[in-house]
């Protein structure tokens, strides 16, 4: 375990991901569910996402993307490239479904591939296991997993730019001091 | 109502703003409460705040902001600004507090704030009628509560922004897929 010399990055802890990628669904089931549906299909813009758009894309990563090449590293090692993950899965999927029942189904899938992680019993040498991304090269089993807490959290975050755009002229004045808005970095 | 022309902007409607400012304290707290130590502190840099910090922020934002600029509006127009919102007040009023009051805490004083913006009644005039704030100016009723709902949205993403940085270095090669941690504008 490296010292952690600021606050500003942390080592890799299993636990403490899990404990991450435990809330996210609760978190973005707690801000969506039964908004309205102006809300929940906003976007930034012509080939973005909605909020929507989103929870199909997460549900999608559920059932073919971090447990699965988990366990293709395992397996495999760097002999056997990832499947490509396909970023656009979620608009076929999700046609049809309501907001409601994809916040279930990404609930109940992320508690299953949590259930299937822990059966794992990951070792800190596990962890260093390499695999093979299709595009990135060589990959440890350990940014992995880093990646998953990473991804929601850049989702949670997309999730709440997308619905707070939707005031940038209602804001008026305030417009410079939201940073979402304005566009500042912070 | 002005017409939708996408779905990029909306235009303010008082219940649609409460359906966001309902449900941001139980998404914050799905995201935080009892998470380890380390992530609750985390920084972005000096001069940056913690996800704790940041909730000490909303909770003087329930006790001095929102509701109470609200009322100087309806009570006096232009006539009073509103008094300075102090940005440095959770640094003092956190002190020696855990996490989990101050979730508590701004649960139940968001809550109290809907009731009493709930009892105010207010009418599409009422969202017309002009403040002076101390240094934007003129601004009005209806800009006040569309920046709430956008504030919230705002340190929603502060506060997940944070933590997906602490694994800036542990996602590896994935950083550059990572719009929060690659900084890419998304």
């Amino acid at each position: 375990m490296t010292i952690q010399l600021d606050r500003t990055r942390r080592s890799f802890a299993l636990d403490e991901a899990v404990a991450i990628l435990a809330r996210t669904p609760a978190a973005i089931d707690a801000l969506l569910r039964d908004l309205p549906e102006a809300w929940i299909a906003a976007k930034e813009g012509d080939d973005t996402w909605s909020p929507f758009d989103v929870v199909g894309h997460l549900i999608h990563g559920e059932r073919t993307d971090w447990v699965q090449r988990a366990r293709v590293i395992l397996e495999h090692g760097e002999a056997v490239p990832f499947d490509p993950f396909d970023r656009f899965a979620q608009f076929a999927a999700s046609q049809g479904r309501t907001l409601a029942s994809l916040l279930d189904e990404f609930a109940a899938a992320r508690a299953q591939n949590l259930r299937e992680l822990a059966a794992l019993r990951l070792t800190d040498a596990d962890l260093d296991r390499r695999g093979r991304h299709p595009a990135l090269g060589v990959v440890t089993l350990r940014q992995l997993l880093a990646t998953w807490v990473a991804h929601d959290l850049d989702h949670l975050v997309q999730i709440s730019r997308v619905l707070a755009k939707l005031y940038s002229d209602e804001v008026g004045p305030w417009r410079a001091y939201l940073r979402i808005i304005s566009g500042a970095q912070g």
